[in-house]
């Protein structure tokens, strides 16, 4: 089942795709269809959850990352950006870069989950952007400033509640291919992930994860268009230049000062 | 002019508190009045705000910490508490301390601010107490494990909307002083706080920024009460056991074995 979130005249609402419409529901939690229906469009398409935290997972890409205990880093919820909606690439911070990854969708509120029934809690997949500013994530080991930018988390364009047991990641620039990768390559699983996360904290109905780039990533660069597939998604961002001209360093160096 | 979230008959509800009586809201972004009013009683007073992100400053406590950068963190903002509520401690994670602090809640979207307008878009301040197991943000470069358990954001027990310039800062275990200490004593002011973090995000309405922690931190132990209060608001909180037994690393590394 695909899950959409879409603008219609009342806001933007989820619903179920069907062909080329969309059912809507009541919400992300309680997906009954209220009898309303839109068409399919992908123009119309928003992000499909509105995250309350996204987690990510740190090196989380090969067997040697399995040697150090797993960690994890949060992006502002707000940050999150639809398909078709542009990535604010600011100026003076340095290389900003794609990172192509499978994020979780969690469905139920979860706490202390084990292996088996860690999956219970994800109402399905989408394909995330994990933008990353390179040299302020650096430069910050807290990595706030590498990663909590405006727009630096593409999602979409729907949620499949198919959850793959290995999904396919490519990664996309200006059409031509730049990585391609497998969730198998992930040090540590999706199971393995809500264990740990939710070891620490309630994990949120709304709440989305990124499991980790297990490809290479690429340089976003204004003017440029990048493409994110997992497992059948298209997750697909024009790029821009920030509207505001300073950067971060310049920025705060000056007023700072 | 002090806002309240209270617990009512319809749910939470924003209020102004006036006397012994609380005027209800619209919300925190609409102070105009309802009409309907509730009696003012602490047993019914929830986090002040419902924190889309919590942003905290690290390393903001002294003269010497001005020499660095500026530098900020992300707690899970689900993680917040209201006055009266209990802290879950969990076992198995090493010390965990209270960190009193002013937090700053915002009114206003706000990006790329300076030291002029910063202020502008602050709707208020509140008590907060950064709870963090101290052995785990060691353990974490990321802070998460530090700092991101279930209930480890005590807020309240109000916003009041007059940011003193200066605040003083106590906090006290059960009922005995641990540390007296001012916002003076913060290596970066309020101002600076907004225009380094609204150079990075849009910090939206209801977003909370602990602003740091300028007196000594106390160790909590279930069973105990822990106090922060700032600029006469008082936050006071008991200490429990966290329900789940099995602290983090041991059931991570169990579960993951």
């Amino acid at each position: 089942m695909l899950i959409a979130r879409v603008a219609t005249g009342d806001g933007p609402r989820h619903g179920i795709v069907r062909g080329d419409l969309v059912l809507l529901v009541h919400g992300l939690t309680d997906l009954r269809p209220t009898g309303a229906r839109v068409p399919f469009s992908p123009n119309t398409l928003l992000a499909p959850v509105r995250p309350g935290t996204i987690y990510g997972m740190a090196h989380n890409t090969g067997p040697a990352d399995r040697m150090l205990p797993p960690q994890a880093f949060l992006k502002p919820g707000h940050g999150a950006i639809g398909p078709g909606d542009p990535i604010p690439v600011p100026r003076g911070i340095g290389p900003v870069v794609a990172e192509a990854e499978l994020a979780l969708v969690i469905g139920t509120a979860a706490r202390h989950r084990t292996l088996d029934d860690a999956l219970d809690v994800v109402l399905g997949y989408t394909a995330a952007n994990d933008v990353t500013a390179r040299a302020m994530q650096a430069q910050d080991s807290l990595w706030l400033a590498g990663k909590g930018f405006d727009g630096f988390t593409p999602l979409g364009p729907v949620i499949d509640t198919e959850l793959p047991v290995e999904a396919d990641i490519r990664l996309d620039l200006d059409g031509t291919p730049v990585s391609r990768s497998t969730t198998t390559a992930l040090a540590r699983g999706f199971a393995e992930i809500i264990v740990y996360l939710s070891s620490i904290t309630t994990l949120q109905p709304g709440d989305v994860i990124l499991t980790g780039a297990p490809g290479a990533d690429a340089e976003l660069r204004p003017g440029g268009q990048v493409s994110v597939s997992v497992a059948g998604l298209s997750l697909q961002n024009p790029v821009i230049a920030a509207s505001e001209p300073v950067g971060l360093l310049e920025h705060y160096r000056k007023v700072l000062a």
